[in-house]
């Protein structure tokens, strides 16, 4: 593929973008009931590329947690089938009224729900990202463009043409799904800039991948980026309700974004707390890296240093500290944290409520772990990922979030003054 | 100012934020109050550093109309102070719950809406934008940083003193608003860098400007850009509702970004509307550049060329074209115009709705001009302008728009199983 080539693609793919965003609720299910069927019937040819990424995995020597990431077996695509059903059950978003009203002038003004056109999704490792991330845009009416990881190029490939496949047996063009076919990066940072065509990138994986695409972008960008989270045990905290959910935000799984990286405790109840959750979070295998006055508490815990305070693990690894107060827990997490989803264990209503103003994250939770902040626990349906910026999608991110939309005005003649 | 110093002071603009996010609404209005009356009651030192940008504007054989944007009289400073008297009496939109409902698993969530934080207005030219633009980001509980054009720097500096002796008096941080003293586009490029520091830049201005801001911005954009709007008329349009739709469209402010530079007409109504049309334009001083069957009937129109259908003629010009089809109309649209506010006028509400539907502009019309495409027209208050983008803001933006959400999650000790 040469850049003409792309650039006609593209174009394609945006001719396509106008069909499906006036395509009907039922035509756009069946493409997901469609694709859903094909995935099972397929899973042959799928588990077949699949181990060619495997092997070439294994061949490069990718990290164990990489390969395991992208390799695929039963279960997974059985999942992988039953969330797009999931999302054909969803509700279509497009042609909500958001609001309406009439003008002084007599002109009604109805604010609608349309498909964002064309988005770009530029992802690692995960093949399942392929189906769901395509499934959630085809049903909010947007065509896509597919730029996964060159690790999982094989399987991708296949399930991208699977979902082509369901789109041409719906009716629909196999032009609204555009798969690129190549590792070489030089085809990122050409999309990057197609901002005449493309609505909406995408970016998710690492830290520096999506700092990258955001510095060369000049589509609009929705980051997925870091989560340094907290949570804090606050001085009226119900003890073991307060043991239960640090250990579970930090432990149930450390290496995904609204893990807890940080336990701040409020220094009337650490005394209290702290010896038997270090008990139960050291024969679970994670190291505790304390301040000062956690370490008098804990002296076998190892010191914290200030690099701690704003390190994301992606592990078994707690920063403990301290706090003479509710502000200074709220100070911390504001200077410290990522934005992303902290939370506070209390008993007491209103310091509940000011940890959930003042708190300036993408979610913040009370009495509950931070690993609750998710697109399928929230009921949001199957996800495209957790938004840690503040403009057009803040946090889990459901079909509404892959939504604009737009002024529909009806008058009667009506003209400017 | 040197590059720390900028640093420095955005930094404070940061701390700023954090207080106004949580500020009442009454003081937030006290301030908008205080500033109405601060910019009557030193009118006369406005007047005073307004005549110096006038001056300048002289020596520098500035265009007519540039000169005339900079220049504020007893009225225009009536207005201003109208406006930020205007903006108090809207409702305040923090806090407002978007909406909620109990998980599975017990939590309840809720979205509510909350300030962005930090918003960086570069604009050129009018100086009442700084005004407005700040009563808007304060009203919504945003600090804001003004970088005015060079050409009003004296009245922007001003304005800005007055905005920030407001602050002061109602016991704010004068942090929250922080003015660029300085003409050197060097601190456009470092501001629009600090990502970390933040949260939204709004270009306003010309669209080799907006260009600019969006190429090299890693803080996300809302982009303000080009406006090539079209009228159609339907073959079952009613005929004086057509002319008098149309002639407001070009010719009540044709200079603005939602006037109409395109007119489609249906062949079968063309030779009854167009010559009437064409006297009335004529008349008015407009230029017709008309199609090959538009010439048919309107021999003496100037020959139509390509690009006349992708120029954004911002003045007296008219490209008009004779189509066959409503499709052809829609297509015609989707493909020169920008997506910014476009017209049917026609009698037939099935033609009407497909129209509204297939268009994909931020605001469609039905029976009324174009220009009607306003924040102040549609009641939204006074607007810090029309998005042309579709991610997170798209047409006239109101306070709403200027609002970012946050989930707000309560327990009773839910876990992650």
């Amino acid at each position: 593929m040469n850049d003409k080539e792309l650039l006609n693609r593209v174009k394609g793919v945006k001719t396509a973008s106008r069909i499906l965003s006036s395509v009907s609720t039922e035509t756009k299910n069946s493409v997901l009931y469609t694709l859903a069927g094909l995935i099972m019937k397929k899973k042959g040819v799928i588990l077949k590329e699949n181990l060619k990424d495997i092997n070439n995995a294994r061949k490069n020597k990718l990290s164990e947690s990489m390969t395991d990431r992208l390799t695929l077996n039963e279960k997974r695509i059985l999942e992988m089938s039953k969330g797009a059903r999931e999302i054909a059950a969803l509700a279509d978003p497009i042609s909500d009224v958001i609001n309406e009203h009439t003008a002084s002038s007599g002109i009604k003004i109805q604010k609608v729900r349309v498909p964002l056109g064309v988005i770009c999704m530029i992802y690692e490792a995960r093949p399942n990202v392929t189906v769901d991330a395509t499934a959630l845009c085809l049903k909010s009416g947007n065509a896509v463009i597919l730029r996964g990881g060159s690790e999982a190029i094989n399987s991708n490939r296949i399930l991208a043409g699977i979902i082509r496949q369901a789109l041409s047996t719906a009716g629909l063009p196999e032009n609204a799904v555009l798969f690129i076919d190549s590792t070489d990066r030089k085809f990122i940072y050409k999309l990057i800039k197609m901002d005449t065509l493309i609505d909406l990138a995408i970016p998710r994986g690492g830290e520096k991948m999506v700092n990258e695409i955001r510095k060369h972008s000049t589509v609009p960008v929705l980051s997925h980026g870091k989560g340094l989270c907290a949570t804090y045990i606050d001085k009226s905290a119900d003890k073991n309700m307060a043991v239960k959910v640090a250990y579970n935000a930090k432990v149930q799984r450390p290496s995904v974004c609204n893990a807890t990286e940080t336990l701040l405790v409020h220094k009337d109840i650490a005394p209290e707390v702290l010896p038997g959750l270090y008990k139960m979070l050291s024969k679970a295998g994670v190291e505790i890296r304390a301040c000062a006055n956690a370490r008098k508490i804990l002296p076998g815990a190892r010191q914290a240093s200030e690099k701690d305070w704003s390190t994301e693990y992606h592990g078994l690894i707690l920063a403990v500290k301290v706090v003479e107060s509710l502000d200074e827990a709220i100070t911390h997490i504001n200077t410290y944290g990522s934005g992303h989803s902290d939370s506070i264990i209390t008993g007491n209503k209103s310091a509940a409520e000011k940890f959930l103003k003042e708190v300036d994250s993408s979610a913040v939770l009370h009495n509950a772990s931070t690993r609750l902040h998710d697109g399928g626990v929230f009921g949001l349906g199957c996800e495209m990922g957790i938004s840690t910026q503040k403009i057009h999608a803040r946090g889990a991110m459901g079909l509404n979030e892959l939504t604009s939309t737009k002024y529909l005005v009806r008058g009667t003649g009506q003209v400017r003054e």
